[in-house]
């Protein structure tokens, strides 16, 4: 039986320990292996499915887990109490204790346990005045009520941030993009309710690299562009030098007299810099329990999202993180699609000992979804000390990478079917396409040829293949999963986005540390500084900054 | 001293052997190992860099090599004959055993050893001949003197391929396009000799989803559009079914009566089902001893980039790759930076027993390039048994993953500098920007801050920072290597894949792999087939097919 709200708000006393002080691990190393070769079939299939939110779908049918694997994963959840934990995480505990702030990421898309207060304020509203006021000038720049500086409307949108600031607002609009320019049911106003249709196409600069914002600026027009700059901080070292270069751009650009405040808004915290300046159209913003990381679903995510679709295309994403997020709370691991992801990765990664993990989405919409789940992922569990500091005896966060199916087959798969490592696979798919043109071709759908080919990769990785031919044998017996949905919609896209959110944070929790935040970015910082200031520097450092005769 | 050319050719009969065989390995594995914080400093970073070509230069600093670690790996070498060997893979031998066939993409780009022959053809001057029909037809195309079906000049191309056919022209594509556009020297016709600057823009259709069709097919005027199609078989799944959409879209285009034949060309080998159509402008061939992961500098990489950016654009990435390979022919390992980046690799794959590698390269050019080396690496040396079809005892091929800095650090550094598994690290950098414009902020240009932050990276990974907070502890010992050259221009870009392509093929040697086949695809074909053809199949298959509504 789930716990109530109440029961479990007042159950806030958790024992934290490594897990490898659980007991259910040493039985997880000593479980009998799991064979896919022997255990996969149709019932098999059809029984190892669980259904998350929003439609999303998570099968684990050729994964190497047997009952016994199960239960002891779900006495694992239980040892390291993983839905508690979780529901302080909504409580608005403080579970990033090494920076003393709260993780409320979650809050940004609704409200799941008691209201969360902070300085006597409620940060339910506060992420949700955000959200309206973004809404309200979305609504304005579309209407053409808020104008450039030449009169014209703002037809481009630019989103200037760096990490987190550009890796999920980017995976996220380039995953909508084809959907809200070819789909009738969302282009054009046809849709009852919305006008639909992609309002503004998006930009994104984001490294420190001048090229880029070159680049990036050549191909648009500032005359009728909104450049958002994103910085929690404001001090933001990429970021502020990239709006420089909009700067530049705004002032060079033959339409005379682009003013920057009729061209720039902030994302930012209230306490920042930027925040403080005039020299801003408008400002939307986050606080400090918001990682960049998980910031989609805050004004990082909402200023672009909102002004590239509309506000009720945003509303509809976070619609499917809440759905994610609530199905999350459900302690059954096998009914709990996140934490049952989330314990499979850790037996893939402390018992099987595998390093790596591969995201395989069969969509072209999500060619940027593995480069935001590699930040997600590392930069959350990629530690060695536990959230008190201490060294932990096993290995955390693996490497993440992928690139969308079909194209991966032509290229790294070679090694993932008949390397000598075996790397564990999450494939993501969709039965329909977002785009309205699909051709039969050779007696198939691109789509079905796309499906296809994606189910016969789960077939050959786990089953293999024998070959009288060594050159061709296929060892199988190489774990997979599938993520899987109707159709890309905005709604799946926010279960999809809170479904890894969650993954990575119960699996944070099963390796007790804390997946909020991320000191292993500061030496680099300290150690940038010392070049660019000619300060007193590590000698070697100083000679490799005169080869490249900084 | 180095064999001539005519000592090479009469060594001819080797001894392959598995790397664990080779007596140097077992004294690697006793070696005593490096500490990179008690051995870095400016003399060694002085010291430790090769000039490779075209002004690249290999600093191998702060990797943790010995000079006695560099003795053995000189005896590895040796041992493995691996210079030998590739003066085999010059010469025409059959260095493809699996599918019997030679390994010639070096000799598309000039020709160091004697003449290839095969059925009495001249092979280099084959893929020279192919080169000079593309270098003339982009110049018709470039000259107004061929024109689309109404009479309009070509401002568009788009590559329609996958794999090999896609990863490679696309990295080499984006590399010189922000050069192209904005470099005074290359733009408007100011460079002697030249007409310079970017010709045509191009885009590219690869997966089979059809959303991705859509999508850049959303984006083009077909009536100015050339299309390549680009298949060495002429049987690529995904590449004839984008063909089906690229003649819908010519079909529906408002400007009527555009036809197939006057707006694509094909890249395949001259046996296909292609090559034999007349539905195409004109065909330029490759044949089966070019590789598709090999593919950039034959006519697969050549129409694109010649369309793109021009045929001497083309010439000088050749010049570069082609002055690459010579410099990989010197046998003393402190002299050839691809063979030394090769055996450091297998240093770290086989004897440190690290199984993932990061290509961090700090240009914003440079974006799709660790995906195109993902591919070139996984699936060249993804393999589990040796060229004589016999399973190998030792981890081969590591996985590849990487994103242009300073963005990978603000996302997956974290792990690398703080994560429980060390992950061997490659730079890439470049002294000067590709675009016309950079901007001093805060006392400093991007360009310089770009590569501070490259060179502070290097050093915190190397150094690491003891922090009696652990949560702040780096503990560095983390290996890197740094590639880099004044700036990247097409012949740096020319050696850059070379070197690459150099040092997966050494590694491929010392393996005693064949890194020049793929069976490990084949599989995933013939399910995808048996799926769409509703043939009899694994149950397990079916059900995953019903899954997905297939």
């Amino acid at each position: 039986m789930e716990p109530t709200k109440e029961e479990m708000a007042l159950t806030g006393d958790r024992t934290y320990q490594n897990l490898d002080a659980a007991p259910a691990y040493a039985e997880l190393k000593n479980a009998a292996r799991v064979s896919l070769k022997d255990v996969l079939n149709p019932d098999r299939v059809a029984a190892c499915q669980v259904g998350t939110s929003a439609g999303l779908q998570y099968n684990y049918a050729a994964k190497p887990v047997s009952d016994h694997i199960l239960d002891l994963l779900q006495q694992l959840s239980e040892q390291q109490e993983l839905i508690p934990k979780y529901w302080d995480i909504l409580s608005g505990e403080t579970m990033n204790p090494g920076e003393n702030r709260k993780v409320l990421h979650h809050l940004t898309r609704g409200q799941l346990a008691a209201d969360v207060l902070h300085n006597e304020r409620n940060l339910r509203d506060f992420y949700a005045e955000q959200q309206r006021r973004i809404a309200g000038f979305a609504e304005q720049v579309h209407a053409g009520t808020i104008l450039g500086s030449t009169g014209k409307p703002f037809d481009t949108v630019v989103q200037v941030g760096i990490g987190g600031s550009d890796l999920g607002p980017r995976a996220m609009y380039l995953a909508l993009d084809t959907l809200l320019q070819n789909d009738p049911a969302y282009a054009g106003g046809t849709r009852s309710g919305t006008t639909g249709g992609r309002k503004m196409r998006a930009e994104f600069i984001s490294n420190v690299d001048p090229d880029d914002a070159v680049a990036v600026l050549s191909r648009i027009d500032p005359e009728t562009t909104l450049f958002i700059l994103v910085s929690k901080s404001g001090t933001t070292q990429e970021t502020l030098t990239n709006e420089a270069f909009v700067i530049d751009a705004l002032a060079k650009s033959p339409a005379q007299g682009l003013k920057p405040r009729k061209h720039m808004i902030c994302v930012t915290s209230e306490t920042s810099p930027l925040a403080a300046s005039d020299e801003y159209l408008d400002s939307f913003f986050i606080d400090d329990f918001i990682g960049g990381r998980y910031s989609s679903t805050s004004a990082v995510g909402g200023a672009l999202l909102s002004l590239a679709f509309g506000p009720d295309i945003f509303a509809e994403f976070l619609a499917g993180a809440a759905e994610a997020d609530t199905a999350a709370i459900e302690p059954d691991i096998r009914k709990n699609a996140a934490l049952l992801d989330a314990l499979i990765g850790v037996y893939e990664r402390n018992v099987l000992e595998l390093p790596a993990t591969a995201v395989l989405p069969y969509s072209q919409a999500l060619s940027r979804f593995p480069a935001h789940l590699q930040q997600l992922d590392m930069e959350s569990n990629g530690k060695q000390v536990n959230r008190d500091g201490e060294p932990v005896a096993y290995p955390t966060g693996p490497v993440i990478f992928g690139e969308p199916g079909t194209n991966g087959q032509h290229s790294f798969y070679q090694l993932l079917h008949q390397g000598t490592d075996i790397v564990p696979l999450q494939f993501i798919g969709f039965t329909g396409c977002q785009g309205a043109t699909d051709l039969q071709f050779q007696s198939s759908t691109s789509q079905a040829k796309l499906n296809a080919n994606m189910v016969a990769q789960i077939a050959a990785f786990a089953l293999g293949q024998s070959d009288s031919n060594p050159n061709k044998n296929f060892p199988g017996e190489r774990p997979s999963s599938l993520l899987f949905a109707d159709k890309l919609t905005p709604k799946v896209l926010g279960a999809l986005l809170a479904h890894y959110e969650n993954k990575v944070m119960f699996q944070g929790l099963v390796w007790n540390l804390n997946s909020f935040d991320q000191e292993g970015v500061q030496l680099g910082k300290v150690l940038t500084k010392q070049v660019l200031g000619g300060a007193d520097m590590h000698p070697a450092l100083a000679a490799f900054a005169k080869l490249m005769e900084i």
